[in-house]
């Protein structure tokens, strides 16, 4: 186990970058940028009012990053910085860890209900 | 990044095994088995109430086993299972990202808030 203890700094920034928007913006990011709607559309279940929220947070942690495009009409693309990459992979972790370990934890369930 | 995406099972297990309580108890097991009581030490700001229903959750989820000591008087001590060992690495993994990583996400979220 290594040195490092979970700290209150440690476990906020956890819960603001594993919150379950969060977790899907970085999937939905980690292909290409994107704009708010193809956003809402990528994460059906989601209100605008919290990928509004889940965003900024992501932002101001310095996970993703607003880019006003070139277009004409002007847009916002929202872009996965270095630091939202560098979640990437422990995200994939964890997601390759919770399908190899759902059976198992399943049966743990069902045997402690029954028990 | 890989093709496992987000579903509400993968969802619900990680809100179960990453909550505060849940990360701290799996690293004070990590080292030894410990009792109640003695996790109640390791874990100075949980209450009786919130480190029964962690551990209760840990267990039904195969992570901690409950273990009658052969001692006199008889105890009980709680010791963390081939699964929860499983989620260690990926604990150290994310506690060392966030070590790595806060000084850029404190970097960011000050030019945030001077924008």
């Amino acid at each position: 186990m290594t040195e490092t203890t979970l700290t209150e700094q440690h476990r906020e920034l956890l819960d603001q970058v594993l919150d379950k928007w969060s977790l899907q913006i970085l999937e939905a990011l980690c292909g290409s940028p994107l704009r708010f709607n193809e956003l809402r559309r990528a994460i059906p279940l989601v209100t605008q009012k919290s990928l509004t929220a889940a965003l900024r947070r992501l932002e101001r942690n310095g996970m993703v990053e607003r880019v006003v495009t070139g277009t004409r009409p002007v847009a916002v693309e929202y872009r996965i910085t270095p630091l939202g990459d560098s979640l990437q992979d422990l995200i994939d972790a964890l997601l390759h860890w919770t399908t190899e370990t759902l059976p198992a934890v399943e049966r743990a369930r069902a045997s402690f209900d029954d028990a």
